[in-house]
């Protein structure tokens, strides 16, 4: 016993990195027709994962404008937040799929999460990445074993996708969302032919305050099947726009979470929304 | 102003980064006779820095045996964390120092911040460190504007030199410390020629447990000079050596603060202890 | 609409309560042959409570020395905690139970939780609370439905009661536990006579320490059937038994989270204690 | 030294209280010509108080419509608090006052904060609390050394104190504040000579919300000069008040802290917002 501990110790030292059980991370990708290209997704298996134990809860974890989807392990730690949650119980082991919002060209600034001129990737994603990931991992199936999360323009992609497909996740975890461009919010060119300027469009175009303005009674039904957690930052220069969209869900009746924690647009801001975002998805999984 | 707040928005976004204000990371180095190398050193400046209105703060902030003076920044986030809590007034405007502590041929295992055959860092620190760069930055000169930070083989490092040098520092926060290596916490090798071994009997020459066990009154007196802060994860292997200083600390009538917080020996915890670090420092510096 | 957020307005105002949903106190009592009296009882019944539609989950939660049955909820706000933590999922709706741990008599000191001279409150406690508040109230009937919990006296014996019946409950959360009373850490008084000598005599011979030293393979498996939590200030004159079980628990393999947050053994701690607690019990509940 | 630990022990058992050095709570009145009767006033005492030390900092912690002076020490645990983060370092000693915002006959309602028929309160707060306190408790003196903060009502007119008198405080914490009643968000009564009604209209003529809209640069230059925190739960019916003040103070420049926490219009989360507020303002305290 002794002998383990030192080992242990020993092998923990070298790397100096958590233990992080068996999980995995897996480079994976999906051939689309429909987008014509094959598109890289980070993958997240829990320890001990087997296909024949499935189906397994599976989150779909969005990243923004000008990160791609190796971000959330590079930059926000995803695996070792995660076993650690899982650790504790505070999250249930469940597969986590990181799909990228660009094609591999994309340098600074992805395409984004809508359907655009010659990127329609919210029918790829709903056509084919969903289909194809959870039948390879035996995970999701149904609304009650999917959740969406993401931050900035993957934060507002969560939000606009429960709002369009709201049988579609059991709950959604908005961190600093880019909810609408109406006051031009990120700064698009002025080149219409821009791609840029494309995504910033498409952002104002399915804006998750006006959908919320528009929404009748079926529609606010249907709202209301999904748990909403919205997190933005007190300096964060979107945040006006989360607060429009919670004063609007309270006054319509959809029941939402909303916090305002100390901190800007930044990683340090998701790194810790993180540690509340995958909680949030395991309880709302149904159990 | 809307043109500003809409292009601070689009500078925002471009990056994903928080505003860091000012505040600089400077790629120092400091030439050792004592070592007979120069030794590499990262230093925060802050925001609007000005020798001329200093003496500033000074915390030096010490780095575990696998990593060197980038990881603080580069794993820990340092300017991002520093920026955002001085901010807020959670902290102080402070210089930050983060020197190596191994050559730059090191590649798994630096050399340690203590005295050992060919390596007298404790003196490099004392007699040339601190006086070179307190001098550059007119930061420090008193123990009123001092501070020592660490994790791990730095975390028990700055319990050490504050045990040894209680003039010298106002507080001493240790992150996840290496305090001791009398049950080869940190397996050894065999040969007794091998730099890592040489590091670990450093260790356990030094050890701070030790110490508080021999500790007279005089000591004791000087021990009470310094603010104490302890903080270990309760998965951390080495966490009976904080508990084992913690009580010996509190039955000897030092006042330490003493945290077990949920977590591994790991950077995800150290990324949050350095959250906690920093105002600790801040508020023990003399006003 | 409008009508009703205004009259819920003044309502929110008139007692600057929270809006408790419907959940209840219960003022209940459990008539003992075994202590040859009557036990009061505080029950919590969470909103919408109905028996046919049990078995619900339930929490024992345990008072301290100088408290009684009704402490948890007047000093740790239990109902208002619990009814918030249930709103946003962190907490299951349970029933929680609050037996007094003393007669009607008592003073200033409870005769605690176990079987002392003319007080054999273990006995009662397993054969005719148990029994009897889970028949009225439809909740437990099973190791995966119930879970105990408490502060100080009664956080020694939640785990006392783990370790004594592990097939019993499902988690245990202690608060500033009094595990042992080896080296006097309440102050008895001399005379053997006197109810409190035969409260902390009891103690000493029920020590958790101990348990774990003396536990054989079997007592070990059984141990790891359990969801511990320790939980205990740094400033907290018994945080040494804390360190002690859980240094002994780590040692022999029985896997245990452990916090040592700031604060002392006061009310103050154990109100946030209580909003750790009763989600951790509610993640242990089995699906 | 061990029997001093015993007889600690069985001290902090017998009242299973913190210890809370000697800091004092004083049962204050202050005789007002303008009111023409004496107001009742809770003050805390820092340990250690003496006057010939000060002058000491002073913080005015402010109760709510429905509270009296007692409140923050009753259901707050002012005391319980305050030392505990003075003996971290988190909060400076400072002097607390806490005055009745009503009769002595007050029922249900106190009669608010501002000057209305028959009670000019703020004359009152201004013209005779201060000068009384200040000079009997050698404390303020000057905005670098006093702060306001409080709840509810008393929230809205730590704002507004802040915003009429900005020289007079150097930081505001406003916790679930009632800014405006524009909407008649605080249910007012049709009676127009009843108590409530009056102290309803002043809250609407005092609107903080408004009072940023009109004010002018010079205004706006004076509101830089006082450090600013609103704090209120995501449940709370008044959140919209402090989003809309929130969003106009940032729009014009004036900088504020922001926070939506998880909570209602409740004294569970007054109780954690008070461990924020205390250290805010010691940190902009001038040292």
């Amino acid at each position: 016993m002794k002998k383990i501990i030192l080992l242990l110790g020993a092998l923990l030292c070298v790397g100096a990195f958590p233990l992080s059980g068996r999980s995995r991370m897996v480079n994976e990708s999906v051939s689309s027709k429909i987008l014509g290209q094959t598109i890289a997704v980070n993958v997240y298996l829990p320890d001990g994962f087997d296909a024949s134990k499935g189906p397994y809860p599976v989150l779909y974890l969005l990243h923004g404008l000008t990160d791609d989807h190796k971000a959330w392990q590079e930059r926000g730690g995803l695996q070792t937040v995660l076993d650690e949650l899982v650790g504790t119980g505070e999250a249930v082991p469940m597969v986590v799929v990181m799909p990228r919002a660009g094609d591999p060209d994309t340098h600074r600034y992805q395409n984004g999460y809508f359907n655009v001129r010659n990127w329609s990737y919210e029918d790829f994603f709903f056509g084919e990445l969903i289909p194809a990931l959870e039948s390879r991992y035996h995970c999701g199936g149904a609304k009650a074993r999917r959740a969406v999360s993401g931050l900035s323009m993957g934060g507002g992609a969560s939000v606009v996708y429960c709002q369009r497909h709201p049988d579609m996740f059991s709950s959604c975890y908005a961190m600093s969302p880019w909810l609408d461009n109406k006051n031009n919010e990120v700064g698009m060119p002025a080149d219409k032919e821009d791609r840029l300027y494309l995504t910033g469009a498409s952002v104002r175009e399915h804006s998750a305050v006006d959908f919320m303005d528009r929404a009748d009674k079926d529609a606010l039904d249907a709202l209301r099947s999904v748990k909403w957690f919205l997190d933005c930052g007190d300096d964060d220069y979107l945040l006006h726009l989360s607060m429009d969209l919670y004063a609007k869900m309270r006054q319509k009746g959809v029941k939402c979470e909303f916090r305002v924690r100390n901190g800007s647009h930044s990683w340090e801001y998701w790194h810790t929304a993180l540690r509340l975002s995958l909680p949030f998805a395991s309880r709302n999984f149904s159990r």
